[in-house]
């Protein structure tokens, strides 16, 4: 029994310490302040707009969002509050969210300004929270931020802000924090991926890249080639182009570009159910088929079709593990390959590089796996970004050679390596070896990826989450906000942020499981597991 | 390579199949018939209600879910889509949906007609879709039917029924279909409970059974009580008085009971963080203080606020794994029971009656858990309803004596148990030793458990789904509406139901693993894992 009232008294412990966590926010703010007062929010909180954006859609969709993930202990209480604060007109401290917005253009891109700046005022100088942001992407973040200041007070039912007044000024460290979905391996219904964007955002993640086709099949309706979703799974495993929209138009919602990528020319096989002729030859699927015009036309017509849909300027090409085995085997692409004077290595880079000028035609900077990069760095377009993933060091390469990079070691930041814990995501530094700053410029920022082989519907959410949050803070917080001992600076505050997602209906796992997605090993608080 | 395509071959082979499969229904309905013709459903499809209950509230949410369900997929074609309909008058086959009502009365308890028929005309005849059903909830059945019928058509773009004409008359073969929530194991979020309540609305369990509060924390407002949640795990794992009546409030609009559960006087440690004096003593915690009076005005002012919250007519006393060790050991106690000229095992039955006597005099029929049946069966309120789990055959014993039963065979229908698969949750049956049709209607239905040691949000519905769809069915439809092999008649439309779910946003796990919730072990469609 003494064993287990110790257990009691360290848990008291943890309980107190957690009341100062729970105001704590992710991803940390580049600056912030505050000080010692609680301050009650007006579950009326009133929206008033001011600069060049007042009417801007995606602020107010966004405020109402908020607004119901701040007060939703209030649906009940609602109008016996209501009543009493209009009898005490200060019934509560804030009850008005003032937000600037300095310029009008809400134009989604590769290094938008989503810098912000939060104030939650002293009690007696104002009842005004305020937003000032030069585009409402910013004012987005900033409402994010705002939301995880609140919290429910369970003995007097009310929002509150403690350690009030804040000032925070904030930006983030990259232009471009991504997250991975594939929808090859498993078919995500759009319902599954917008929840995924609703949570990206709640960690301030501003890129999805969208891997919606490889070789297992191909979900994405393509009007010009309508054979090719014949390559999907089965008639209900199916992306239309109104879905792609709507994905689209979800995520802009949520200030989140949306980077579709076209894996060629390996990891394409399920393109040939639908035309058989882009398959080297029925017994020998992979990589497409190089020497015909064919091929390069049906990239052209997805591409086109594609250009409407997704108006992020990059767009993914792939480019990664091309075995070009069934070249050198089939014989019509061994004879093309002689008359042309080409090894396979050779027929590679002639396809990688007439891919890229198909996107680059189409006003798109071209993203390419490392190999790519790896294997004729000089030949690249010099739009190209470079992906990293096979492991670490390649960035710096990448920037010496003045390509801008995307940092995704495997190692560390592929989401289904389960045996990578939330310290190891955490501590991963995208300008590892970089160190003069016009070459850390070039690296534009990383990505985590959640490739689907064993990931489906049941448990993508609990394989991204937590673990996306310790990279999002990485790629958003100053390099040097948490340069003591992570256990104490950091876990808390990610542990908290999991319970956040938890309560906005994320099932994200455990924090401290040795693998990922794993079942808490016993009862227990959501703020210790 | 050939055996890959011998792969491909079978996976055509499979889709040809599911095709058909993708009508299905889950659970199957008592009666169905259907035809041959495939009809358009028009997304502006028109509700007319006639009846009684022409206005019902629930039944109006209810249409509008269903029809964001169906017509998921057209919220960007929509516009297109409603001018050629504009345009071509007649361009769906079915627009309009006419619900009778016979009843206007909402009131959801145990033995509610939930009964319905559902006709979808032949194309010739009518553009009507007819429901009629005796109460709300009968045609809330109904709805989800419906949704079950209407699949998209990729290839047309529109939301397609086949097999028409139907004509299906449908009702439950069990008044009472359950699925138990555990949330003192850990907490789960009203957002997460309210996912859970909307899932079990789509395979038409039509019980929560809310375990609130254990031995580990006590999360529930109780205002005559306040210090009663000081035994939640933290100040924010915890649900107030509103978040409870929210839930209730939300599982009604689905035709959803909720069947709260106190249980005593085992598995109420934490009840005593807040009033130390319900402990035996410090150093000895459960079961709770049999000899105080204190003791009953706990539970007698908790099930006072909790009657305002829970109309449902049953209420759950709990009752078992008493191990009365902390009473014969703590001196007052040991006392107490030499003054009553009681044993422990006599103690234990006081206070079961005790609390049963407090349920009934608050108009509540007392459900307990098994143990207490089986320790002194003759003594128990004749109100009581007998709740099995510890194994097979207690139904039959309990019926024997004229009490109800609710069977949940711990061998087959506790969903913490990750090692029953899904044909063994299939084909366990609630009458199974019970012959007589008189015995036979006092087993009021079964539950499945989802026990919360090691489900917490990350895990809770992967782990209820599909297993629980299992039991779903075998408390809905005819015992022998499956009787050929089922891995033929069940396991496809359960895949089916399974993707539904996925569709659904309900992370609903694989069907085939052989532990619960496991991953998919590799690429491929959701209809074949």
């Amino acid at each position: 029994m003494f064993v287990w009232n110790w257990g009691r008294v360290l848990l008291l412990f943890l309980l107190i310490c957690s009341v100062e966590l729970h105001e704590s926010l992710w991803p940390l703010p580049e600056h912030y302040s505050s000080g010692d007062h609680a301050l009650s929010v007006d579950p009326a909180l009133k929206l008033s707009v001011a600069g060049n954006a007042a009417a801007s859609p995606i602020l107010i969709a966004a405020f109402d969002r908020y607004r119901r993930i701040v007060f939703k202990h209030s649906t009940y209480g609602f109008s016996f509050i209501r009543k009493l604060s209009e009898r005490f007109l200060s019934a509560f401290d804030l009850d008005t969210f003032n937000i600037t917005l300095l310029s009008d253009n809400d134009q989604l891109q590769l290094g938008l300004d989503e810098s912000y700046t939060l104030l939650v005022p002293h009690p007696n100088h104002s009842s005004q929270l305020l937003i000032q942001a030069n585009t409402v992407y910013g004012a987005l973040r900033g409402l994010e931020t705002f939301s995880q200041l609140c919290s429910f007070d369970y003995t007097t039912k009310t929002v509150k802000i403690y350690k009030a007044p804040w000032s925070i000024q904030d930006k983030p460290r990259f232009a471009y924090r991504g997250l991975l979905l594939d929808t090859s391996r498993h078919y995500l219904p759009v319902n599954v991926i917008k929840q995924i964007i609703e949570s990206m955002s709640y960690a301030k993640l501003n890129v999805l890249h969208w891997h919606i086709i490889d070789e297992q099949s191909f979900p994405l309706e393509v009007p010009t080639y309508p054979n090719l979703w014949k390559g999907s799974y089965s008639k209900w495993e199916r992306y239309t182009v109104e879905d792609a929209y709507e994905v689209v138009n979800f995520a802009k919602m949520r200030g989140i570009n949306v980077m579709a990528e076209v894996d060629v020319p390996g990891h394409a096989e399920s393109w040939g159910t639908g035309y058989p002729d882009l398959w080297p030859s029925p017994y020998c699927r992979e990589p497409l088929d190089v020497s015909k015009n064919f091929t390069f036309d049906v990239i052209s017509g997805i591409l086109t079709d594609m250009r409407k849909i997704f108006p992020f300027e990059l767009f993914h090409l792939g480019g990664d593990e091309v075995n070009t085995d069934c070249w050198s085997s089939t014989s019509h692409i061994k004879e093309w390959l002689q008359n042309h004077n080409m090894t396979t290595r050779d027929a590679y880079q002639y396809f990688v590089l007439k891919a890229q000028e198909i996107a680059v035609s189409k006003n798109w900077s071209p993203v390419n796996w490392e190999e790519t990069f790896n294997t004729f760095p000089s030949k690249l377009h010099p739009k190209t970004i470079v992906h990293n993933w096979l492991g670490p060091g390649v960035c710096p390469k990448v920037v010496a050679k003045g390509f801008r990079c995307i940092y995704s070691n495997q190692g560390v930041w592929y989401l289904d390596h389960l045996d990578v814990p939330w310290d190891q995501v955490y501590t991963a530094e995208p300008l590892q070896g970089i160190h003069t700053s016009s070459q850390q410029e070039l690296v534009i920022g990383g990505e985590v990826c959640m490739w689907g082989e064993t990931a489906d519907t049941s448990n993508v959410q609990q394989t991204i989450w937590p673990r996306a949050a310790a990279a999002a803070e990485r790629l958003w917080s100053p390099r040097d906000s948490t340069s003591q001992n992570i256990t104490l600076t950091v876990l808390p505050r990610l542990q908290n942020f999991r319970c956040l997602l938890n309560r906005r209906g994320v099932p994200a796992a455990p924090v401290t499981n040795y693998y990922a997605r794993r079942a808490p090993i016993g009862p227990g608080s959501c703020y210790e597991q």
